[in-house]
């Protein structure tokens, strides 16, 4: 029977489908769905655990819409009702005051019947969810933003490069990013060795690919990039042990290593990502895989710092543009959940 | 409540308590328990994936007791009731005629309180358990079986180094053999954190120590390598995902890593690794850990064949003795789960 989850269903055969049925409300320049691109209208509510979320942070980081779209933060766990704003003062969302970002689904539809999941982008002036479309969301950040993006923001969906790009970015998603929560996730073991196999396939080919060139599309950091890095960040801190993602550590893989190290010393991609926050998320979290709820105090990240020597193949981070300053300081992410000794 | 398991029980602060209340008989050259070393008498049951049996199956093999002892093995899974011979023809060890290692406990004692474990020496004359005391067992193997011995055995527990093989056996047991245990089945985060601190500890202390003699003790391998290795050489495989051991792999251990490979490619190490039935074991017995049974593809551990330039630190791994041969025929494990491709 297929039983459902907050992030997707099993098949008969095992293998873990993800909903992909999300609200595709977009924000564009023509406001064809009702929303147009407007500094303080919108508060983009991600929890930092979430690869999928990561992304939007990322991207709103890189292009500088930090003053333009406020952020929530939820806590890294969640319960039945899902993502909760427990790390604000009083567990409320300073800005929606809601408890729960649960709240801005029913605001918009009472009757909300799927998942409630982050990256989620929430109209403040009357607290309903416009979006949580994430592969859209970003896109459309890159897109119909551009008149709010600070001064020598990068292009991270170059029109030129976006068939490459989303052909990457499709590859990447069946095998990796969602491979590794098909691996987790799947039923019986065949559906997860099919997984394994698929994921390592494509890493192998990502290795190879990669090893003549800087970054996955042209000689920038694009949007692919950005969503191949949210999972490879997080792939020994959990999908290696938890998800069983296990032929080797992303340590293990000299090129996708010095890859991940070369983007995550890039402003706007390490500095997001909270490597505590990460662990909580999946090992409270996934009670199904992990019923004891301990959470590992490996691995040892330490290394995410060191040299990474990708300078020597060319490419420019930010193209003609200029990296992004450093985060405000109340989105700093703590030095002791960013890189932690071990 | 402290919680009853096949291995040992939790007490009340968390921390996994191993059960080590053995039976204590002994088979000494003097008889004292009532038993004296003699070909075909004792049958020593074992499984592949325990590495506590482990230890006996290298030590018999170092010896050449094969011709004395022979060696019934049991499949990598057991349950309540413990380990069975379901790898035999009609699912019955050949010597014993029995299913379940449990008769053999309960023919010394209806009664029998205790785990079935493995090792176990079997009197195959009255099918009645002698001992299952394996650190004992290991020691009389070396010490009271000189009768039986090969022509060439080394001395695995030599009398002038003895003080120091238990210093360093002792110690390895309670922050290492047992160590990764009590990560494993740590029943409180704070239990797991004290525990994990100390497994690497040790280990860091260990790669300090070997990184200027081969050996743990002496310049040969003694009954402290060997108890050693049984732990390391699962520590990928299992421990480091399953108990959440993970801090780095063995493999990112330079010094450790070469250790165990230097083993692994010693003549009576490697040849009783079977990584398949090690995985197995864990992944599947283990429901309150892994209640998918999932049982993961990884690691990739061609590795253990690469060279490891250990030679370089001088010693002898059989002293004045010589390496053991080949495996009979029946107890090769198959090249595809010794260091299966992955």
């Amino acid at each position: 029977m297929a039983e459902q989850t907050a992030q997707g269903s099993y098949v008969e055969a095992g293998e873990f489908k993800r909903d992909t049925n999300y609200v595709p409300t977009r924000i564009t320049r023509d406001g064809a769905d009702g929303f147009t691109p407007e500094a303080g209208r919108y508060r983009l509510v991600v929890a930092r655990a979430c690869p999928w979320a990561n992304r939007a942070v990322i991207v709103r980081r890189l292009l500088g819409l930090e003053d333009a779209i406020s952020m929530g933060m939820c806590g890294p766990t969640h319960d039945a009702r899902s993502w909760t704003f427990d790390l604000d003062p009083g567990g409320r969302d300073p800005v929606l005051g809601y408890e729960r970002l649960q709240e801005a689904y029913l605001a918009l539809d009472p009757d909300y019947p799927k998942g409630i999941t982050v990256p989620a982008l929430v109209d403040v002036t009357t607290g309903k969810l416009v979006t949580n479309d994430y592969p859209q969301m970003t896109l459309d950040l890159s897109t119909e933003w551009g008149d709010l993006h600070r001064e020598g923001a990068p292009d991270l969906y170059p029109e030129a490069l976006r068939d490459e790009i989303d052909e990457m970015a499709y590859r990447n998603f069946t095998e990796v990013n969602n491979g590794v929560y098909r691996c987790g996730f799947a039923g019986s073991q065949q559906a997860y060795d099919t997984a394994y196999d698929r994921l390592f396939t494509r890493l192998d080919h990502l290795e190879e690919h990669l090893s003549t060139r800087r970054y996955l599309v042209g000689d920038t950091v694009t949007e692919a990039d950005v969503r191949l890095f949210t999972t490879l960040v997080r792939f020994d801190a959990v999908y290696h042990g938890h998800f069983k993602c296990n032929r080797q550590k992303l340590v293990e893989m000299p090129v996708l290593w010095a890859y991940t190290r070369d983007l995550f010393q890039t402003p706007g991609f390490g500095d997001t990502t909270d490597f505590v926050q990460i662990k909580q998320h999946y090992y409270l979290t996934h009670t199904d895989i992990n019923p004891t709820r301990i959470v590992p105090k490996g691995p040892d990240v330490r290394g995410f710092l060191t040299p990474h020597g990708r300078d020597e193949l060319g490419g420019r981070p930010f193209g003609d543009g200029t990296p992004p300053g450093p985060p405000t300081p109340d989105e700093v992410v703590p030095a002791e959940n960013w890189v932690p000794t071990a």
